[in-house]
């Protein structure tokens, strides 16, 4: 099953591209895409849409995982982050790919083992997973990998 | 010059075209864009966005204004409109939409005079304003009608 991740920013949005049989993973295309403090929101959301609609073209995931927001300390870039998640979601809505939500604990449970783990853990996790084509070196597309293996490693178990 | 107002929602997104000087206003169009609740939020913001560029191809604004949203005592529904806010200013980008945002007290200052004003009163206004055509009875599509009216009012002093 081919899975695509995202992992919702402003600035950068990961996304990640897997194909798994539910336990053994392999990176298919993984990247981030970057937008200008500068540009308007409208236009930093257009950049997303467009970056997202061309991995959707380019690796036609047949689903997709999108990590939950929640009303964090700072309200500010939980809303703002809202608004890029949106866009990811309808993306994901006009190609026709049915999506999971999980929140940031659930991901690190299903990759580390537990909720609490830090970034760096993440990290070497994936690295772990997926062997040295993880990009730890890209933050953001990693954890839009992890949430691909999250949706995966729930599919499996919906399915088993 | 004519202006796109939207008012945002997940269930409702009111939209609101006018063409106005600054200060005669007319209405060209104006309603609102249902969506299931039953249906996905991915699903929603594709009818939504969907809607929205039908109402750009009609009617060719050429600016576009919405309401700001800010961390209210519903964190949960805020994080829920942000989504739709950012499909609402992506559809505005692609279509190479300048737009303007405005508080709800701006908005209710710029047609009722003051920011206190309750929902009743910006509809009595409304029709003050753009006369027996102003869909008092579609709330929704009346909230984005004072957006573009706030949006050109603000234009037309900036200019000045």
């Amino acid at each position: 099953m081919r899975v695509l991740g995202i992992d919702c920013g402003t600035e950068l949005t990961g996304y990640g591209v897997i194909d798994s049989d539910g336990r053994a993973h392999r990176i298919v295309a993984a990247g981030t895409i970057r937008t200008s403090p500068k540009a308007t929101l409208g236009d930093r959301l257009n950049i997303i849409a467009a970056g997202l609609r061309q991995v959707i073209a380019t690796h036609a995931p047949e689903t997709g995982a999108v990590e939950e927001v929640f009303h964090s300390v700072n309200a500010k870039s939980a809303l703002k982050l809202a608004h890029v998640r949106g866009v990811a979601l309808l993306v994901l809505a006009e190609a026709g790919i049915l999506y999971g939500e999980y929140s940031p604990l659930t991901i690190k449970k299903s990759v580390v083992g537990h909720g609490r783990a830090e970034k760096e853990q993440v990290q070497f996790m994936m690295r772990a997973i997926l062997g040295t084509t993880a990009p730890v070196e890209q933050p953001d597309a990693c954890d839009a990998l992890a949430v691909a293996i999250c949706h995966v490693t729930h599919i499996g178990r919906a399915a088993a």
